[in-house]
């Protein structure tokens, strides 16, 4: 049986090398997509001690294409990301909104022998999202899932908003340059200044060092509209909240930020505050997202690595100590270590 | 100088009568209103051993006009609610949102030495609401806060929609009738069956007594597109969240609810939940609450209290206990004792 490789989690210490079979012949409108890079997401690490093949946030080629694929060609460059397939029929697929399908197949709970960290991999056409020409395989990857979480959540954001982002890594500094192309005033919150002139070069108009902040000495110079809240620990919302314009809405979108969450209860009414929950795009958000970046430019800084298992190992040890500046990039090319600037 | 009654919160006990100095003239668009009836608000509890003025749903009659009142003529018959004015020139202003004008004008916050429970009142014409044809007093007075709140929280509610309501109280019994008469499927959830068939008679589907439920015994026959919580004790949300639809939204209503709202955290993000703080009506809302209550019959299930220290004190005992069937009214008319009933 032929089959190809893929890098699956393991109890103990980082993904190996392993094989999945690869059918004779695809079926539906199933593609066989040969890797070429792959994001490193924060999820990634919450499985990685997992019995699953990693990544979800892939970029490839298409090398065969089943009996009912309708557009795709051989040699076209696609993208897909956390979710691979949803049922088509219900009422939240039927409105487009099939990231919410009770049938969705999402990474970490269903295909679990395919992933991003591998040679090759097979989807539905249907998840496939074509990658803009012009667009290199390497920035195209992070945007499968961080790019299309960030976009998500500045669904109907307007151009005269002030949008916050606290924290400028992987998902923030992609969520500045959106912001700042859709033409909102861009105000970043980090823990210290380290990240100040990277963010303002991003697009940033505003940035706050929160360390050392209190109530008397934390201002901005807008109220703000929408807060994108990309850290792995929970704000301080007594801070917060003081920022924010009424009729605001906060997206929290770290998986990272515990189980509850708390905020301030009252600030939420007199301020007419919302908590939007958001998850991954769907795929209309998907496609409008890599056409909206290829056409301003937008593009994740990305530092790759071999698409093997030191590779991947290197990776991960760098980003579970904070050290990835923004988003780790497996090549299965070689093209390793050169850092990918805009 | 000429004063009028009203009843003010003192530190120990229950309100008691005392005096507000009447202007000789009315300036601007201020209005004198004969107050006739009151609601008692759950929130005028909080404030009963405050030297203020209490009462926030007010109905009168115009008995005086100041020289720039437009609209407004003796005899006619109005309601106030919880703001009673606002600059008119901030962009919340200037967009309908007075509710969250920085200098707006709120119960408890301003105007200290005026209320509801009182004989007269003077408030700006701007914030006085017509009340319709054919409303009593009793019905319209629980309306301008308590019905002016949960129509608010229904705002942008889709006829398709299944709405929850938590807590058949004051607020519960109102949202029951707007959201049935919006074409809503509406599912009431109480602690008891005792509510059960008044729930019924005022156009809730469905009803669940949440005593002795749990994850496996709680189901719904439609997932909540939106979830109205009235109740002053936060819902179990490990319970609720489950039967919460996909993109639906949670709209917390009762001051009670604690300093911190507290809310599982994945599933507000894999479910695409939102909570959104609400606050009371704009005037916009206000007015369209009244025309659709009028339209539809919609009015509260009241009991009548004496506008007097023992009837505001046997009111509140009774709210106190939370035995008032649905809401207390005051009356400055002999109309004692009389349930109201729809």
């Amino acid at each position: 049986m032929p089959t190809f490789t893929v890098y699956k989690g393991r109890k103990d210490g980082y993904p190996i090398k392993s094989t999945t079979t690869k059918p004779d012949e695809l079926t539906g409108d199933k593609v066989l997509l040969k890797v070429t890079a792959s994001g490193l997401c924060g999820t990634d690490l919450h499985f990685k001690n997992e019995d699953m093949v990693l990544g979800h946030e892939g970029v490839g080629i298409v090398e065969a294409l089943g009996p009912e694929v309708k557009h795709l060609k051989v040699g076209d460059r696609v993208g897909w990301g956390y979710e691979t397939n949803s049922c088509g029929d219900c009422m939240e697929c039927i409105q487009g909104y099939e990231t919410f399908c009770p049938m969705r197949e999402m990474y970490s709970t269903a295909n679990l022998d395919q992933g991003s960290f591998a040679s090759h991999a097979i989807w539905r056409e249907a998840f496939l999202h074509p990658i803009p020409e012009g667009m290199s395989d390497e920035a195209a990857a992070p945007l499968q899932c961080g790019g299309a979480t960030t976009f998500t959540a500045l669904t109907g954001v307007k151009p005269t908003d002030t949008v916050g982002i606290m924290g400028v890594g992987g998902l923030g500094h992609l969520a500045i340059q959106f912001a700042s192309k859709m033409g909102c005033k861009v105000i970043v919150f980090s823990g210290s200044d380290s990240k100040k002139s990277q963010a303002l070069t991003l697009g940033a108009h505003e940035f706050v060092a929160m360390e050392g902040k209190d109530a008397s000495t934390l201002s901005v110079s807008q109220p703000i509209n929408r807060l994108i809240v990309t850290t792995s620990v929970q704000p301080n919302w007594e801070l917060m909240l003081p920022l924010m314009a009424f009729r605001s809405v906060i997206y929290p979108l770290s998986v990272s930020l515990g189980s509850t969450f708390e905020v301030p209860y009252m600030p939420l009414m007199f301020q007419g505050i919302a908590v939007q929950g958001s998850l991954v795009a769907t795929r209309t958000v998907h496609r409008l997202m890599l056409e909206f970046a290829a056409r301003h430019g937008i593009a994740p800084v990305v530092e790759t690595f071999p698409m093997s298992e030191e590779g991947i190992r290197a990776a991960m040890e760098k980003l579970e100590k904070g050290k990835v500046q923004f988003r780790a990039v497996l090549v299965n090319e070689l093209n390793f270590g050169r850092p990918y600037l805009i």
